[in-house]
């Protein structure tokens, strides 16, 4: 098992073929003059956040190198900067292709009906999905070749990490000021229709999309994907014969990788059935493929199969949480909130979020039987494989939940350029489609990043060698109830951010519809580049705090309470937080589609009072499922990531600082 | 230190003082025909829902009696049964006091103004206050002069907690179904105004708040009062010198007892005074004087200060926690909630979530510092009595917080009886003071129970003889994620319970309206009873549910994860309980008090855009505050207490079923 050169190898050919794709793409027709223009702005302000968003990356990731280097090693550093370098890539190659996709989706619905506007949509969202699974197989490959150091490995989790933080708190921040601002000022005050080009806004709300819904999640997805693997990995090297279980994993997301690029091409043979079944067999190929792979992988490398079925709990655990995710935002509960939608905004408010409540339960159970079953076959070495098992597929996910917003902002090009209402109308069937692999994807994101977390945690025992967390003592106990108070600080600050920046791009919009003459009456352009800058720096400001937080208080935790307290405190954050997350994501996207299901015509449909009190909640929502939920994944998967790096400085000074402590108090 | 007998002694010279209190607040004048009549309609209306509780509770309390007395002792199982009958004895007689108080008071404003209506409201209030403190001394006292067995002992606190569960959780489903049911009807369908006696519904809404705030609030503290006690002897009697540290709590809270009374006794020199320095000054005297109390208590039975040091910490965090949720809920953070009303409903929301969320950072650090500083002086010891500390004057805090309610229902009877305006600006006054009082007591609630379950859970500890619950293994984590789920669950129940039950009251009273003919005429008179009997009905349905689970998970999880899970599985449920009831608690009552201030006439006042969407924030605040936040005290509590009643059946059992379920899976 030692010559492990050919992982970086096929990951390379996946990242080759994620360009072919990419290529492929830009050869389609993107339509004509004004769809082109409109997409270009879109396109453009997607890559002016991305720019200021990578600025500020590189001063922070040139911080953080400083201090690895200086306080743990210099190898910790590189591994590090390669990681956060991975992930940039990754996110910066999924949107470039998700900006480019959507007026060829367009232009593809006019030229090939469905079929083709599926494939184009779904090749663009694909570029992503290869993207992440290749150019994490790649890296971890490489650093995995260079050294066999399970704790210069970990620095590389951590800077994907950091790229998450940006991608996803930041990028949550603009997408719902953006859109709030956007038609605070518009649908309100100005009485013009959504996706109007007189609203200088509207560039910058479709630019959200994108950085919210392809980077966020993407890089979200990443940290997961990267993180459970080197938990594993970390685990891995604590057991007898250390390199055949660090391997292992490795081998597992290599075959995971292959088994998408077979998944996502079959959708050239499925894409004349009805787009749902097209995309939902794309997963089963790769699925299948994934599963017969990993068998063998098992039995050859591990020798039994007791690793194949931690896989298998982690695959079926994901598709489970898929589906509980799916019913409680389209099921009877919508429904259910619609209906108390009758009696105002307020009973739409609690319904919402006793639903949001409630939908916290089955996930959780599912984890709760999948941890004691992955343990059962193989430890807790067992447990990080269920993450890795999880995640093993990420390459088809990635590519049917990336697809969404590609369908989301084709429809907006075709109502800005005019198009055909036929052209709306196939958009609009792939839209919603993709409303409901959303869902999927955000249950998924959230699934995996509570075993990532959980097999962190895990890793991180091993890392400082505690022998145990015990609650039965005052420290770890604080260390619980300061952990679990985290996600609540984080979703404090997330909400109150993203009023802020809206109000910024209220006043910005405000000044532009009275400064700029003739610009209501469609004489003159909007300055739609200022509003995108606006955004653009409130939502980076607005991310520092909770940033800050998350990176410090971990280190903070561990140097003045010790290394057994900062175990309490990832459990409790990671309990609280995987809570709070699935309540916000699913409550949110609840209320969502409680409203869009009004706006089908139940309960009277558009325009009535029943239809204002559901806009209620989906305002309400929309912060919860896109910018506070998803806060949560990072955060739980950041704080482990932290821990598990700064392991060997815990380990030196944590005794020093408590034993000078105690002293003074004595 | 072996006779105590004289615990029991003082603390039947409470109930006498209380009993007095009661005799000498039936002389005061209750007032016209027409005042006598409400008054005794929201009296009656009271007892029907104590009766029909009682009923229900009953029939709980034999079905948990044989069991325990099945399984464990029949000591113990009538040491619940006390419990149970002192818990309901103080509800009741706290209820009686403060229904035939309102009344008094209105007259009290008529004929001596300020000083007279404050004297009888806090009067009133204070026989609920002495009850909880002097029925909890009498009790525990007797318990423990028959047996010594820290294990029977506990029984008692577990009956507390049974009438707690059905006090707290089903009056709070009761007392806001009443009031949502009421305003959708009456204020909104018929457009007739709030305590008008037109509407069927608004006894039951009268009825709601003694039903809420008194009985369910009394009924909480005592629990919390009781557990406080029981956890810090079960943990002293493990030390050396058993007996010494099992004595020394009843000696805390006998003192404290003492010194409630004088507090509550120098209202008389302070009325004159403004009602807030006058409510201020009586807790500082008790403060002061049980502070004296306990130094000597200490010194004499323990020889040392570590344990008055420990009692000290908790006086402080009760006083600081109270102090950070009077800040939240009316300072500035209201302010803000108000203004984000200008941009509509939906930023109200954001806003006042996010102010909740917000609210949870200092009581929660607040406890984090307290822990070790206890633990420092006493260890485990040390936390329990911090809980003793904080609860030990509850005479008079529960005297405080009483007192609003019948400041409340007095300028009802007021509105109701058209008395001069004059009456009602005293009431007013005095019930605005009530908010803020209500306000700190509610964070006292929290932040005792937030003490109370950690002792319990150190209780629980030593009742399974548990070496460690150790977070690196696998049970545990999944015991903590369970019990982490438990505050959601209870969360989605309550919600949905209350609409539920207000949907039922809607209906009656539209059949009301529809079937008595000049009713909204004022010429016929509606059927308050039936209303009455149907939200009691209602609430006391809809908290089965969630009883049963928070009764019977605890044992599930228990014998079939084992005790170390169990262990998991209470402090889950104890650190999200905790932050979801903070946030919960003052975010609610923030969203009532930026209405409140909007309605003082800032940024617009009463009937402006703004001023309707505070509404929609205070309708979703009112069950937050009133139902589903506080019902997270009762959960943590009772899951803390039936896991330490149950202690010998795990220890007995659960190897038995474990072992079984490990040889199935082999």
């Amino acid at each position: 098992m030692g010559n492990i050169v050919w992982i970086p190898i096929l990951g390379l050919m996946g990242m080759v073929f994620a360009l072919g794709t990419y290529l492929l793409l830009l050869k389609a027709d993107e339509g004509n003059q004004k769809m082109r223009e409109i997409a270009s702005e879109i396109h453009n302000g997607a890559m002016v956040f991305l720019k200021r968003e990578y600025q500020i990356i590189l001063i922070f990731v040139a911080v953080v190198f400083a201090v690895i280097s200086w306080f743990i090693s210099v190898y910790t550093g590189f591994a590090f900067l390669l990681g956060a370098l991975c992930s940039m890539l990754a996110g910066f190659f999924g949107m470039e292709a998700a900006t480019r996709s959507s007026t060829r989706t367009c232009q593809g619905a006019i030229d090939g009906k469905m079929p083709l506007a599926l494939t184009i949509a779904f090749m663009g969202g694909s570029v992503m999905g290869i993207s992440v699974a290749a150019i994490g197989v790649v890296g971890l490959g490489l650093v995995f070749l260079f050294t066999r150091d399970p704790q210069i490995i970990s620095g590389f989790a951590l800077g994907a990490s950091s790229v998450a933080l940006f991608a996803r708190v930041g990028g949550g921040i603009y997408t719902k000021s953006a859109d709030v601002g956007t038609d605070l000022v518009g649908k309100i005050e100005a009485g013009i229709p959504e996706d109007d080009p007189r609203n200088p806004g509207v560039i910058a709300d479709n630019v959200g999309d994108c950085v919210g819904d392809t980077a966020g999640m993407g890089a979200d997805l990443f940290e997961s994907y990267v993180g459970s693997v080197i938990a594993a990995i970390a685990i891995g090297a604590t057991l007898a014969n250390p390199l055949k279980w660090i391997t292992l994993p490795l081998i597992f997301i290599t075959i995971g990788l292959l088994a998408s690029l077979v998944g996502i091409f079959s959708i050239h043979i499925f894409k004349r059935l009805n787009p749902q079944s097209a995309l939902r067999y794309t997963t089963y190929v790769s699925g299948i493929v994934f599963i017969i792979g990993a068998y063998f992988a098992s039995m050859i490398v591990g020798g039994r199969l007791n690793e194949f079925w931690a896989i298998i709990t982690g695959l079926i655990t994901g598709v489970l949480i898929g589906i509980e995710s799916e019913y409680f935002t389209s099921g009877n509960p919508i429904k259910e909130i619609a209906k108390s939608s009758q009696s105002g905004a307020a009973t739409t408010m609690i319904t919402g979020l006793a639903v949001g409540f409630e939908s916290t339960i089955l996930p959780v159970v599912t984890i709760a039987i999948a941890i004691p079953i992955a343990y059962a076959f193989s430890g807790i070495y067992g447990i990080a494989l269920t993450a890795v098992g999880m995640l093993s597929i990420i390459g088809v996910v990635m590519s049917t939940d990336s697809y969404g917003p590609i369908a989301d902002n084709a429809g907006g090009i075709a109502q800005m350029a005019k198009l055909d209402p036929e052209v709306r109308k196939i958009t609009d069937k792939l839209d919603a489609l993709g409303n409901t692999t959303a869902a999927i994807g955000k249950g998924f994101a959230i699934g995996s990043a509570a075993l990532t977390a959980l097999a962190l945690f895990s890793a991180y025992q091993h890392a400082v060698r505690l022998s145990s967390i015990d609650l039965t003592r005052p420290l770890p106990v604080v260390g619980l109830l300061l952990g679990a108070l985290m996600p609540f600080v984080i979703a404090a600050l997330t909400m109150k951010a993203v009023g802020r920046a809206a109000y910024k791009m209220v006043d910005e919009i405000r000044r532009q519809f009275k400064s700029i003459a003739g610009l209501l009456e469609g004489k003159a352009k909007p300055d739609t580049g200022r509003c995108i800058d606006i955004v653009t720096q409130g939502a980076l400001k607005e991310m520092i705090l909770p940033g800050l937080l998350a990176v410090i208080l971990p280190l903070v935790v561990g140097l003045i309470l010790g290394t057994e307290a900062l175990g309490g405190f990832l459990a409790g954050a990671t309990v609280c937080g995987v809570l709070l997350g699935i309540m916000m994501t699913n409550g949110g996207a609840a209320f969502d589609n409680a409203k869009k299901w009004i706006e089908e015509g139940n309960l009277g449909g558009k325009g009535t009072p029943t239809h204002a009190a559901a806009i209620v909640g989906d305002t309400v929502g929309d912060p919860f499922k896109d910018t506070t939920g998803p806060s949560m994944n990072i955060l739980i998967k950041l704080m482990a990531i932290i821990s598990l790096v700064f392991a060997p400085v815990f380990v030196t000074y944590s005794p020093l600082i408590m034993g000078f402590l105690r002293s003074i108090i004595k």
